[in-house]
């Protein structure tokens, strides 16, 4: 689509991401004045959380916002935007830790969190292990950003007459993420006896938890939630943002290997150094032979993967039909998702913002 | 005193302790629920937060169960026992960041949660970095028992008719631990240009927010908020629980160098190791000589020390006061909170048990 376009039917989106924008500000505004009163140093931690908010692509908070609008929340209503921020400042905090646990130096064009704090360890020329004191100082810049988040969301969602429900779809996506990142995290390393087929269903199980839910189907929830839909209508919207998030994250998985570094700015091939085991790799390991499997088994988790053995790889995974499959996936579970769509009633510049969104996701390069 | 009538006053306080670990199983069993049915493997995350529950003094919980019954709380309401159950929670959440930020291997007598996710990677072979999986498993961990504490505290707040004020009170205490804890972490690396008076300033701000107002404040606030006391109420308590948390946590200081490895299940000189800048180290350092200083300075935040060079440091600290100032210091505030303790209307059993109490934290060995 042209840019025109594009920027035709987000003019709303736009107009919502700015104020989202403006209430993050606002709020850890707060917390560094209330940093600030127990000491200069201390708004170090909160200036980290706010690079960090002042970049992304604020997915979530966007996604809540069309789930309040599919609600028939007023899109003048603060409170959403309020809810957004928290959602925000949680993704925040995942991010954070996420960065330790992958051991990522970059997030959003800039250092990740913990990199960033060994910078300044280096700049102010302090004592003891550099490395150490990043991690340590991003931990607690986590700790907090998660609290923030808490701090936010309870507050708007006693706010509205739905704060039980909203309070409950905010912890369990919380428990979700934590758990399914978790899971992640031992599929990486937990790989000697396991068949491909049993890899295909870990592999859904983190999916579906750490990233699917987690990316469209809580945002919208949550959102529609705090605007009062019934259970009628969050099962209709579940039958979108379902499917939207599994291919979200499918072509997530795609990207992860197959990424331009250029645009994701990530190395090519980030994946497979971190041994994901996702569903294209568990595809290409059921088709593959021996040889095949065992060179793509190899090659996961290798610290020193090179640009050429990621090439073999992205053959192997190509040659297999792995990367066709998954691709016909992610196509499937958008039109899937497009045409549940049309089970919402929505004004009609909500419903064509929501549909560009969706293509925006499921064509993503970055 | 004597056993016997150490059991007898704490009789009503064994009765809530023992009520607390029945909740807190209680709760963390719904957790492993939730985590089981997303997969079996996920229940080792809820499963570490039991294991580090199952132990420790439950200081913090005791306090805000006395905080409760000064603000005229009853006895037997379930309320505060789900309260407390939230802090310690909370205390869990930051026990298992803390350890990984001091690279502490055991903790409440048994292995610290990175080092037994560490030992879980090690007996079930995986793959990769078993050390870095270890603290990515307890960075998730951490932020699970941190979401549970807010899950039990927000759960439990809202059952009584004081939620917006007793809900601000555990962010506070929460943002201020968080912030007190990165504080303590600059305190121990940027010790290039800093004055030894600049240095004891710095560890009376540490000391106030990390500490004392998180161990004894925060949670006799807590609990005497959810059972209604009014700011004058608080007031008084305040009288008592901050100079008794400054006192418990300057003794803490002095263990940390002068503990008793038996005793304290921590190496001796453990806190010179980590390079904490404690009052009791600036007050040594405001009184040695040249040399005394360099040799102090030099110990501080040096992994290798061996037990000769910790006798020497523990000589100096003798030698220079610093220890009897900081002992003199610790007897002064736990006389000033005993005698605010007079200004709060009490039943006997409940002031003999909170005296009882006082005594064992500033005494203590461990």
């Amino acid at each position: 689509m042209s840019s025109q376009a594009s920027s035709s039917v987000g003019r709303t989106a736009e107009q919502f991401r700015t104020k989202l924008a403006s209430y993050l500000d606002t709020f850890l505004q707060q917390y560094r004045d209330r940093a600030e009163q127990m000491s200069e140093q201390a708004v170090d931690l909160v200036d980290e959380i706010s690079r960090l908010c002042s970049g992304g692509k604020r997915v979530r908070g966007l996604l809540a916002w069309y789930g309040w609008r599919a609600a028939g929340g007023s899109a003048t209503d603060h409170r959403i935007v309020e809810a957004a921020a928290a959602l925000e400042l949680f993704q925040a905090a995942a991010l954070i830790h996420d960065d330790i646990v992958d051991r990522s130096a970059t997030r959003r064009g800039g250092l990740s969190v913990h990199k960033s704090f060994e910078s300044l360890h280096s700049i102010k020329g302090w004592t003891q292990d550099g490395s150490h004191f990043g991690v340590a100082a991003a931990i607690l810049a986590g700790d907090l950003a998660l609290s923030a988040s808490e701090e936010c969301f309870s507050a708007v969602a006693d706010a509205t007459p739905y704060a039980a429900t909203a309070t409950s779809a905010f912890q369990m996506m919380r428990f979700e993420v934590m758990t399914g990142q978790y899971l992640d995290l031992v599929s990486e390393v937990d790989v000697s006896a396991i068949s491909a087929e049993a890899m295909l269903q870990r592999a859904r199980t983190v999916l579906r938890h750490k990233s699917a839910h987690y990316t469209t189907v809580w945002p919208f929830e949550i959102g529609a939630i705090l605007a009062g839909a019934d259970e009628n209508t969050l099962k209709k919207l579940r039958r979108f943002s379902t499917p939207l998030g599994i291919a979200f994250q499918l072509q997530d998985d795609i990207l992860g290997v197959f990424g331009d570094p250029e645009l994701t700015g990530k190395p090519a091939g980030d994946d497979l150094r971190e041994g994901k085991r996702t569903e294209l790799v568990a595809h290409a390991l059921l088709s593959l032979d021996a040889a095949g499997r065992e060179t793509l088994t190899s090659a996961l988790g290798s610290e020193h993967l090179n640009d050429v053995s990621v090439a073999e790889i992205q053959d192997l995974l190509k040659d297999s039909g792995a990367l066709q499959r998954v691709t016909t996936e992610v196509s499937q579970l958008g039109s899937e998702a497009l045409t549940n769509l049309n089970n919402l009633s929505l004004d009609d510049r909500t419903r064509s913002e929501i549909i560009d969104l969706t293509q925006r996701l499921l064509h993503r390069k970055s």
